[in-house]
């Protein structure tokens, strides 16, 4: 699976918590490989301790001392940016950019996506090392998403452009026929006209809108069984119970 | 603009420092309602110091006793669930769940996303008034999403539903024109001759792998100025430097 060939690159990062974060946004979205660049603070408990159960990928995450230990096997480097940058490089949304990632994983090639400081984001010197630069569009007064925010971001929609949404399966229910559907609108139109509701000089327009109710909720068999229970006990009601 | 119109309510949040990071969330993608259901402690310093620079959304946040009273004036509620439900309400992705969203949002008419305890997620009491459950599609062996996470993602999609991309306009620097191109790959077939680089015998393929480099690349009028002076001095060195 094309996952395993995307790496988080986190360079110069300041507070430990930020790691651990990130690594529990990557595994949610089924990304491992960690790299560190030069971490204030790594190990640390607050790492961990914000990692919840993803501190397997701490465990695993590689310590550089530089970004081009941490990019070496990579085929495209994409710099997460939170700024407009005067010298051009190509600017896209994470949205493109996880589409592009996506392509070359998929060819088996490796991808690094690499986060800047908190507070300075990515230097010139880390910018020379990447072929693109993806952002997050955001609010223009206020653009200051935490890196680990941004970790999450970028992750679902690597995962997005790589397996699509796997939202786990839930079963049909049995749905009414349309059969059923109109022998349903035959017995609630009786039972409107039989109540008074519905003036048999002009019916039509009510039992339209009826019609539109129901097709757009998809009613599923037992569901239909129920309200045609209540169809027949408004028709002739037990009146066991008295109103109040 | 139909930001306004989405309401994020956190029902039951456990730790203070999630709602301060939500908050962040919410701000960066131009969110700014916040309702807090029975927060268990609010206002706190962990949420304020999470929040980082929106505390202006924590401070117009409005605490609630019941989700009902979150839910006033709402004509869709979302329910954001990490687990498949027995009883099926209609599940979306969140990107799915966005676009339904934002065409309500449109329209002048407001909608609720809903996200429930750290640990227990929506109860069925909270799921009972939701029409619609989205979900961020998650690695099957680890769902676990930080709340806040959650909320990130969620409004990142609220965002790209209702505004698209809004990158920072870039100026597009004057790009070489067709007749430059075709100018500068004559001058460079002449200097690959000349350098005994191409064959004369031979040399159709390498100049096509050639403009293939540079078609990609885009090139801007300054950038072929300067290879063109490249292949200049390449043709007539000036041999100021003698080689080491």
């Amino acid at each position: 699976m094309s996952l395993q060939h995307f790496r988080i690159v986190m360079s110069n990062t300041s507070h430990p918590g930020n790691i651990g974060a990130a690594a529990r946004a990557m595994k949610t979205m089924g990304i491992h490989q960690l790299y560190l660049v030069q971490p204030k603070y790594f190990p640390a408990p607050e790492a961990t301790a914000m990692a919840s159960n993803a501190d397997d990928v701490l465990q695993n995450a590689i310590v550089c001392n530089t970004l081009e230990e941490a990019l070496t096997g990579c085929v495209l480097t994409v710099g997460l940016s939170a700024r407009k940058r005067e010298l051009s490089h190509p600017l896209v949304d994470v949205r493109e950019a996880a589409i592009r990632a996506g392509s070359i994983a998929n060819s088996g090639q490796s991808v690094a996506l690499v986060f800047g400081n908190e507070m300075s984001g990515l230097s010139n010197r880390e910018l020379d090392l990447c072929q693109l630069l993806a952002m997050i569009p955001t609010d223009a007064t206020f653009s200051s998403l935490n890196v680990a925010a941004a970790v999450q971001v970028m992750c679902y929609e690597l995962r997005m452009a790589t397996l699509g949404s796997t939202l786990p399966q839930i079963e049909t229910p049995a749905l009414a026929s349309t059969e059923e559907m109109e022998s349903f609108y035959q017995h609630l139109e009786e039972t409107l006209l039989h109540i008074g509701f519905l003036n048999p000089q002009a019916p039509r327009r009510l039992m339209t809108r009826m019609r539109r109710i129901y097709a757009r909720t998809g009613l599923e068999k037992e569901e239909l069984d129920m309200l045609r229970g209540i169809l027949k006990l408004t028709q002739n009601p037990l009146q066991k119970y008295p109103l109040k």
